[in-house]
């Protein structure tokens, strides 16, 4: 299999799985006992606070750890809403193609009082900071854009964005699911208040991820129970899980460029193999992106069935984001960047591991060109479109 | 080291171990992909759905993996007051020495406009049937009473009160926590509505359980974001723990009569023990209790003290939740069963593993007796005691 899918997921790095396992069967005592073998666990516990907040430039104590990224925005979002209310600041910023863990959380803050404006987001899958600047509101609490775009990869300006938000002394989340493992952090100079993480997207185990608060803003709790996490978070630490997910990360940091500077080549080769299809176009900057992603339209197909012609010739693949497979609906980050909806349905995302080589790029290009030509074979639309009866957007 | 905290956490079996690191190796896909790796993982996770029903008498369809107990017991309680609240029914009836998960959860829904009442528990640990039944009002949207307490150990009247709820029309939640893998449930049988239940209780690994809602009930998400666990909780599913925690149940299951019988005979030789340390007692009915549970308050010492010099003789144990502890407050649960603040810090629970022997059940006795002993020797409160100037109530 070449699994090009590692923006659903990855597999879980020999090291990170060594901890896990390693920890489970020696160190598995509860972090909140005060006997020895307790106290073991404690300490691996902050051990692992340490390592993640070196990796972003953050101090320990904002770190909290949650079950996975989808948490980590939920929070980081409820925390911002509560404190803006507080203050009768009742607006929130965000932008059109955020992961759903954002906008939904935001759909229910609506319901709860908060007006909430989505940016368009650009045809090259970048916000604006000029734009993000001008609708900052006197009432704005919260500004949440993300690090990272989920399905087309695209980089946000996010310095520039936290230096607006700290301009305008409102708060700045970024979820950063995608970016964490992949790309440079520093929360200082980036000027970020929260950011969301997710272990499982950087070769650490599912089911664990993180959220930074800068130091001062208080959490609220979306588990309420044990005084775990600083009374943030209840509920018994996963300390084998967390240890893993921070021996995963100083990996990935530690290769962050050699896995850069290799996946970009990669990258590039796959998106100009791709690009000799006809009718097709790459979704979103085609360098301000993560150094794995590429993500393409093709008229007159159905990214569905791409999929599983490409499955069947051993190539994982993904029309979006993971969250969203099964759904009839094209994909919101699509239509985001203008991608009508009969395009929008032709879409194929390509997430590169770091171990991926050339010979596979060039075996991915031959299947996908041979699965599009297969499919347009005996698609109405493409006929409609080779007849003229329908006209060529791409 | 002799581990009698199994209450607090235990040790991941090997078999549920070698399920995680094998899944974490080869079926690591994300559910929801469409390819046949992702497939595959969606196999895994349903069939691990099927396993967990089955031992509890649900259907599949009627359990929902969360990251913890802690999360299960939040979600179980909030559903059923956004149920109540739809009907206007805003009273909620518990007990008081629930799990703080549970009555964190109450507190902050007082806040929001509900009504909780907090049974008394009786000097045996146990909450009446009659005492539920007379306490259900009309407006009553929820009864949620724990299966086992975390702390002492006593088995609640479960059945009879599912019987009491459903024959009034009342929701019934349980916090099975510590019941689940070491008690029978039939949630049918039982007239169960909703039930948590937490993996590394039973041997399963951390920042993994469930939810079992009946079916009928519509769950309230408490992360919002990606349609896993259909809509009910985003976020990518920890396939490999959740599998673990499948195979630590259906071992503890398979042997829940013989694990039963033994640790019923090593509690009770381990009550039988330290009754013959003075001025010292039984906290809970000493036979509707977990098969494993043990907890004693002694008068005049602290129970801090007493857990470190016991850790000094490799004997790790706890004073009360481990969730709580570094707190300096007495347990709400030794205060709700009638103990006074003097007698509640003396307190010491020991939650004995399935493979406790006879020997070191007899080495804890020695160990007790011994601590217990030395600390008296300089206690302030002991010579008060030993000398008039404070009267005995052990």
């Amino acid at each position: 299999m070449i699994y090009a899918d590692n923006a659903a997921t990855t597999r879980m790095s020999d090291a990170a799985l060594e901890t896990f396992c390693s920890l489970q069967k020696e160190m598995w005592g509860n972090p909140s006992s005060l006997y020895a073998h307790g106290q073991r666990a404690k300490e691996v516990l902050e051990q692992a606070r340490e390592e993640v907040a070196a990796v972003i430039g953050a101090d320990p104590r904002e770190i909290i750890f949650t079950a996975g990224g989808s948490e980590a925005d939920n929070q980081a979002i409820r925390s911002a809403a509560a404190l803006g209310k507080k203050q009768g600041k009742l607006h929130i910023l965000s932008s059109a193609f955020e992961h759903h863990a954002v906008l939904h959380t935001l759909d229910q803050l609506k319901k709860e009082g908060f007006e909430v404006t989505l940016l368009d987001v650009h045809e090259d899958g970048l916000v604006r900071p000029e734009e993000v600047a001008a609708a900052i509101r006197d009432d704005t609490c919260l500004v949440t854009i993300m690090y990272a775009n989920n399905e087309i990869g695209t980089i946000q300006p996010i310095a520039e964005i936290g230096a607006i938000c700290r301009g305008k002394n409102v708060l700045f989340h970024t979820d950063a699911v995608q970016a964490v493992g992949h790309l440079p952090i520093d929360v200082h100079a980036q000027n970020i208040d929260l950011l969301s993480a997710s272990a499982h997207k950087f070769h650490g185990p599912k089911g664990v991820g993180f959220l930074y608060a800068r130091k001062g803003i208080r959490l609220t709790s979306l588990i309420a129970g044990g005084a775990q996490e600083r009374g943030k978070r209840a509920g018994t630490e996963n300390v084998p899980g967390i240890a893993a997910m921070a021996t995963a990360l100083k990996e990935a940091n530690a290769n962050l460029s050699a896995n850069a500077a290799h996946l970009v080549q990669m990258r590039d080769r796959l998106i100009a193999g791709l690009s000799k299809i006809p009718h097709g176009a790459l979704n979103g900057d085609a360098v301000r992106r993560l150094p794995g992603n590429v993500n393409f339209c093709f008229e007159g197909i159905e990214g569905e069935s791409l999929l599983l012609l490409l499955d069947d010739k051993g190539i994982a693949a993904s029309s979006g984001s993971a969250c969203t497979s099964g759904s009839l609906d094209p994909s919101h980050v699509l239509l985001a960047i203008g991608r009508v909806h009969d395009v929008a349905h032709g879409s194929l995302r390509l997430s590169l591991g770091e171990d991926v080589t050339e010979t596979e790029v060039d075996e991915i290009i031959a299947a996908v060109t041979d699965v599009v030509a297969y499919l347009r074979g005996f698609s109405p639309i493409w006929r409609d479109l080779m007849t003229g009866k329908k006209e060529f957007i791409l």
